[in-house]
């Protein structure tokens, strides 16, 4: 296993220490349990956002937190689920008395701990609504999941809920547009090579030299269809099919086209994918009118893509526009 | 060879039509020859900066172009250097009649190719000075180099000097700044393993499950030493201690302190190295009071790390805060 790592055992708390050494301005982190929450916590009048979920998929969501997205963010261990201790505590240091919005990507586990967490703050007189994620159109159920995965539509919902929680939405309001946003958003992805679990030491899967994973999940859990290696331009035929079909995206749509990468697919492989991808959509009268690109939500070093669309109305656009400043996303401030 | 790329031959000018057409409002693309420029060029009143080089080190160059950066950048074929004609068109078409500014990456093609069209363009009136990076303290001369290479200190000129273009430096004075940034910047880098070039289609060398190669350079070039892996504390004292004692840096220096990945090397093993650089720095009294951390330089697929260390002054300081927005990198915009 080659990494730059430590002891296996410590990459998470390390890398939680480094986060908060280089963005004391930004974040604070709490250690046992473990959380990242805004420096400036909890903001007065604002419903805080929190998500979580098992690291390894950096900057989510440690990185995204910060003013215009997270109040806190809850890692787990690589790959999996944090604790109800964690978001319980996290809820009880960022709430400012508006109440609490928790955004869960759809994996038993997560699901499973984030209600637990859910009761426990109920418990203590705060208010918590939580909204799942499943965009995922790979699979219908998978290793980890009854219903879709959660993957890239995460991101956007979170800095779009994030903007409208700094601009004072309520709780209520929170949850109904966290969940336009998942139902507007739908992705799939695909890898070239596996990633390496620190703990586990070795691949956590092997695909030949010529071989693919269409349709893989963020753990390297399996997709639709393991296949001999296409051109870039058909990949992302395969993948940006998948994803239109899905919704439908249809002409007029005015969409977010979010080209990730899966943590070590770089920069110029992730532009010849966002130009076919663009003339796909242009050919469709489907017109991009925002983009993010780059590696948002990975799976350490593993190579692959993955493509999310997120059809836009006047609202979402507003609020992806909104300033927002965070380790992992920052524009406007 | 596993790549999201569709030929070979094609990969650089798919990657530049990606990028015109993700961030048209920041930047253009010419083709043949071909460089990267601001949409809004020539900017009148303001001397113009370009840089250039081999492509593969993505976001460098061409996604420093915008706003507060470069007016213009000249990408080659991968890890190839561009030739004078790139230049010579890119400075004709952002020359807004306050002169040009050159920063280069001591490499010896580029050097040649930059002081051509540096000539071809000064046979039009046009006024150019050239600023070489040469910050790389691992090796004194190299496979493409006389003296050293240029690396992490190049990104760090371009935000500076970029930042003080906008403000309206004279042409002079901005070949000062980029001296005396250069002039205080150092930088190392290892590799975990290798990248592999689209058009040689191989790893371009071997490193063994548990080798390393400390002081690589950004082509896969070899760098003081191969050795058997090491822990990532060991790892960043290496490149910290060679870094820190060229200059020297000594207590009581404010600095900037970039972690970079090669391009594999996940987020999650960037913070883990900048935790080390932090502690080690704090021991020596050296404070960091700007840093960067990602992809910024990179060579490929590269698993692997460089850091950078810049001593600030306030002049400095201020510029680099100043906003910037490209497609690499942005914020205060």
């Amino acid at each position: 296993m080659k990494k730059l790592i430590n002891k296996p055992e410590d990459v998470v708390n390390e890398e939680l220490e480094g986060l908060a050494l280089a963005f004391p301005d930004i974040v604070k982190v709490n250690f046992s349990p473990n959380f990242v929450y805004r420096a400036d916590a909890p903001v007065k009048g604002k419903v805080a956002v929190i998500s979580g979920g098992g690291s390894g998929h950096e900057p989510m969501h440690g990185g995204f937190v910060g003013k215009g997205m997270l109040d806190a963010a809850c890692p787990g261990q690589v790959f999996t689920s944090p604790t109800p201790d964690q978001m319980y505590e996290a809820a009880k240091k960022v709430h400012s008395g508006e109440g609490i919005l928790f955004i869960v990507k759809n994996y038993s586990g997560d699901i499973m701990n984030f209600d637990m967490a859910a009761d426990l703050a109920k418990g203590d007189g705060i208010e918590v609504k939580s909204v799942i994620i499943d965009d995922d159109v790979a699979v219908q159920n998978s290793l980890y999941t009854q219903g879709r995965r959660g993957v890239g539509t995460t991101v956007l919902t979170e800095k779009i809920v994030g903007a409208a929680a700094e601009k004072g939405y309520s709780l209520e309001k929170l949850a109904e547009l966290a969940k336009k946003v998942n139902g507007n958003g739908r992705s799939m992805g695909m890898a070239l090579t596996s990633c390496t679990v620190p703990m586990a030491g070795k691949p956590t899967f092997e695909l030949a030299e010529d071989e693919m994973e269409i349709g893989i999940g963020i753990h390297g859990e399996p997709g639709r269809e393991r296949m001999k290696l296409k051109t870039a331009d058909e990949i992302t035929e395969i993948l940006a099919d998948a994803v239109i079909n899905d919704l439908p995206f249809k002409a007029g749509d005015e969409v977010l086209a979010f080209v990730n990468s899966m943590g070590g697919t770089p920069d110029i492989e992730l532009f010849i994918l966002y130009r076919k991808l663009h003339k796909i959509l242009d050919l469709k009268g489907i017109k991009i009118v925002r983009k993010l690109i780059g590696r948002y939500i990975t799976s350490l070093e593993m190579q692959g893509a993955s493509i999310t669309l997120l059809k836009l109305d006047e609202e979402m656009k507003e609020l992806w526009d909104e300033p927002v400043k965070t380790p992992g996303l920052r524009w406007g401030i």
